[in-house]
């Protein structure tokens, strides 16, 4: 095993920083990084908006819902899909491009190329010795996000990432057994090897949230999975995202 | 600059491969990689499918229009939103999910975990001297894809992956100019900065087409963006996905 492979097995979501700013080189080579990634046909359709104002990053903090690291980091990076350069550029030539731009796979297609670009930068970072967090958080309230950002049409943030120096590192949390996320030729039809995987691994969340030194609870995967689930949660999100001019037809 | 980072930005995506298939061993390193990446709210709503079977690798190299790395490769994954596990883990209790998982905001998340797994398993094939190609091209044809691996609703396979050892590597495309993509505190409203950035980035992807010693050509990225997004393409999603049960209110 290598080290980038030893990196990216370690990870763990890092929530509190030091107070060390990054530096300016070190943001580019993680802008550099995140754009390294695959993207699909070249498209290149996100942009990535760093967040340098403190007034914006409390704000942005209040708006995830008053997570501090949102503010307290090295650097913050909000990852957009993002079509509007490409409306910009063609809107001189005798061209529409809404088939594309405002459809399903247009949306996926952003989104993916997105994420990509994010979890480079993630890998990056974290082999660079700066520990991330992913921000979902800040689509609890996305008009109000979008309005501090000021995104034209074609442009949805989709989530942000704080990045910086460690301050506390927690333990890595055990995955899905890799059977049950790793079927071979078809989509697995075996129940009861799967239903056999997910008890063993309800059995290891619960044990791990027991042990866990900090906010230890007693709950299953498949509990903390009712709980997350069962709750309506960011139903404005298809309005809004067609909106914005995407996900439409 | 590390090695992980000197790795990420070498990327370029691999279409001939040599005839030696990943060991078992490499392969459940890979999606041991791609697990350890983050997951929002722990959710885990992907799958990744193994496509070992030669006849459907030969379908699915057909279906996602005939490029032959889709059959001929180390190994081929394929990458699958995914909240059927959840459906099946908590039908037996009194709650339902619908609400998450069918909503575009349940999407959206499944659609990034999946890319967030998928990208952690490009870097560490990378790092370990394989070549990847992300394979959007298996939405060409997603209704026949779906019958292919049998996937149940609450499941949308999003792309592939084909990895294994080079037989060739193609240069590594320039990307857009780090000003293009990356804005600070706000979405760039410099627009005469952005339309510089773009012309230079066309003069560059320009030269780059007309000095590649394959498939040589003459074109800028906005003339490339412009025959791919002014061509209507897969406007049957919405309707797929939605029938898969996602991305529905």
């Amino acid at each position: 095993m290598n080290h980038t492979i030893e990196t990216i097995l370690d990870h763990r979501s890092v929530r509190k920083f030091k107070d060390i700013p990054l530096e300016e080189e070190t943001v580019e080579m993680l802008v550099r990084a995140a754009q390294a990634a695959s993207t699909s046909s070249f498209v290149q359709a996100y942009t990535i908006i760093g967040i340098e104002d403190p007034v914006k990053k409390r704000k942005l903090a209040d708006l995830a819902g008053g997570q501090p690291y949102v503010e307290k980091n090295g650097y913050f990076f909000l990852f957009c899909a993002d079509y509007h350069r490409h409306e910009e550029l063609l809107r001189t030539r005798d061209t529409d491009i809404n088939v594309s731009t405002e459809s399903t796979e247009g949306f996926m297609v952003a989104v993916i190329d997105a994420a990509l670009a994010a979890q480079n930068m993630a890998v990056a970072a974290e082999s660079s010795g700066l520990g991330i967090c992913y921000i979902g958080g800040i689509r609890n309230k996305l008009p109000e996000v979008d309005a501090l950002i000021e995104t034209p049409d074609y442009v949805l943030p989709l989530f942000g990432m704080a990045v910086g120096y460690p301050e506390k590192r927690e333990g890595i949390k055990p995955r899905l057994p890799l059977e049950a996320v790793f079927h071979k030729n078809q989509y697995s039809k075996d129940k009861a090897a799967l239903s056999e995987a997910y008890q063993a691994y309800d059995e290891i969340i619960k044990a791990y949230y027991q042990n866990r030194s900090s906010a230890s609870k007693s709950m299953t995967w498949t509990d903390q999975m009712q709980a997350l689930l069962e709750r309506s949660k960011r139903q404005y999100m298809k309005t809004f995202v067609q909106s914005k001019q995407l996900d439409r037809h």
